[in-house]
């Protein structure tokens, strides 16, 4: 590991210089500063093994999820993130994030500027500037339903979708329904894609027929009701399975509004189990991520690659939980 | 959580006799034993909090793989999970394994007649007894290379596959190679399956053609020599990779044998990174499993597992040493 003497000795600067420039001191100049900062990041510096009094500090990067309150999706993830992190002595700084701040410095210069050994990263979608900057980058960085290849300092945890499509699947299937759709959002996140796939490759698993025309995707809820929803009602789906809750809830109440009964002229499965789908009318069938397990996993995840052991992917099993939008099918006379 | 009252009460017998047949006293007929025991684990009995004095204990149930030596497979992966778990205050007692002792008794039986509140899991396959048993086994089993659907105690953990063959098929392409072929053990073992779709999958990736003849599997090597091998030479195959280093080493050797030249008439891969395949002639390039490291990850998981956090995936990135058993393709006249 670079030592600030080796850092010095490289720029044929002094030690002192390197040392003010790293802890953001005032009489530096902003161009030494930036270009001595990509240096140590080249070299692999890290304040991981310094400073033994101060609080070793962690961040969660996140992005279009809200986590204020408790009923939010993120609360939970920052919660148990937290939960194991306090304790084993990091201090823990949650970070709002916008593409145009990820814009304005690296990802591994923005963490060594602040001080930060490791992060959670929550939300990003593929788009986003620093997913280019994890493919190399140095400092550890947990991604929630986001997966980097081939770069050890990253790792990916989610739940297994695979397993929850399969649940989802298999539990349609054995109350009679064979003409199963899929309503996703916007294909251009990570985690769309891998239900995407997961959902077909479910439908094979349990003997179903996988056709393409029984998927629809669309950034906007109102899309999917509005156009894929009736196109996959006039197919004779029976059993319908959302990428999301609250998808799963819009196509609840438009089916309602079609005077279709759930689940009697049609079954719903949700994903997620958002605090809100247990209160749904009728209640949400759906695919539960534990979300403060989840971040707990990020924890290990995070504390394996600071020990550089080098996880590449953790997922949590899927559950699926059976409430009411869900029923056998009603075979049409 | 049940206790020994508990127990106790379904049978209707005494907390002391519960106890003595759990602690194997010799008083306690091998029929009445049985009974309380086969109860224990029906109504989720675990030692896992008790005894605060004495070492809790885990046990490594080993099959098919050599472990004793340093150079052996095993070595390493029972060392790694030992380095935690020996100082988290475990006892860890490694166990060879075989399926007529699965078959005398259930997995969680067995664990909780020993005392074991968790079990690494190596070597076994699809066809083991036991196999049955981790699909609704209470005790946490981390399971190297072989996957438990929706069993919250158990975990698969291994090295990222699909990585790995990505890295290798990538590898044979920059070369120049284009008609890549592939030797397979039986595909009766989890992880042969896992490889063998990662191979086709990984040649899509490449934009590759994926077409099943150019794969060969048998459980004998020497059937992959006598019968894949030359059938993927007549094909045109310029790039092999093997499902095993060992597989590797026999292709290396039949190929020169049949006077070709490796890496200039063909470029072999293996996977694993053995030991020995620093040393073979020429070295091997190989996708290497960081057995310590996996080791460490099954103890992680174990402890999750304890911990109620029912993680049921985590893999390792995968890494390709580039040695010289492969090189650039020499075009043909």
């Amino acid at each position: 590991m670079a030592t600030l003497q080796d850092i010095a000795e490289k720029l044929g600067i002094s030690k002192g210089t390197v040392s003010k420039a790293l802890n953001g001191a005032p009489d530096i100049s902003e161009t030494s500063r930036k270009i001595i900062l990509e240096t140590a990041v080249e070299m692999g510096y890290t304040k991981l093994h310094r400073q033994k009094d101060v609080p070793k500090k962690l961040c969660v990067l996140i992005e279009n999820i809200e986590y204020e309150e408790p009923h939010h999706f993120g609360y939970d993830l920052i919660m148990g993130f937290r939960q194991l992190a306090e304790p084993a002595g990091y201090q823990v700084d949650v970070l709002p994030f916008t593409e145009k701040l990820q814009k304005l410095t690296p990802y591994d210069i923005f963490m060594l500027e602040h001080d930060y050994v490791g992060s959670f990263v929550l939300g990003f979608s593929l788009s986003d500037p620093w997913m280019k900057d994890f493919q190399t980058s140095r400092t550890p960085a947990v991604l929630y339903d986001n997966y980097i290849q081939s770069n050890p300092n990253t790792t990916y945890i989610g739940i297994d979708n695979n397993e929850g499509m399969e649940l989802a699947v298999e539990h349609l299937k054995n109350l009679g329904h064979k003409k199963i759709g899929y309503l996703s959002g916007a294909l251009g996140a990570y985690i769309m894609q891998v239900r995407h796939r997961a959902f077909f490759h479910a439908l094979r698993q349990n003997g179903l027929k996988s056709d393409p025309t029984y998927a629809g995707s669309s950034y906007y809820i109102s899309e999917c009701m509005q156009k894929h929803l009736p196109r996959l009602l006039n197919l004779g789906v029976t059993g319908l399975i959302c990428s999301h809750d609250q998808i799963a809830n819009a196509a609840i109440v438009q089916c309602q509004q079609l005077e279709l009964h759930v689940p009697k002229d049609i079954s719903i499965i949700g994903f997620d189990d958002l605090p809100i789908s247990a209160y749904t009318s009728p209640p949400m069938t759906t695919v539960r991520q534990e979300r403060a397990e989840l971040g707990k996993c990020a924890y290990y995840a995070l504390d394996s690659l600071l020990n550089k052991v080098s996880i590449g992917t953790m997922l949590l099993h899927a559950q699926l939980i059976v409430r009411n939008s869900t029923g056998p099918l009603v075979s049409e006379t």
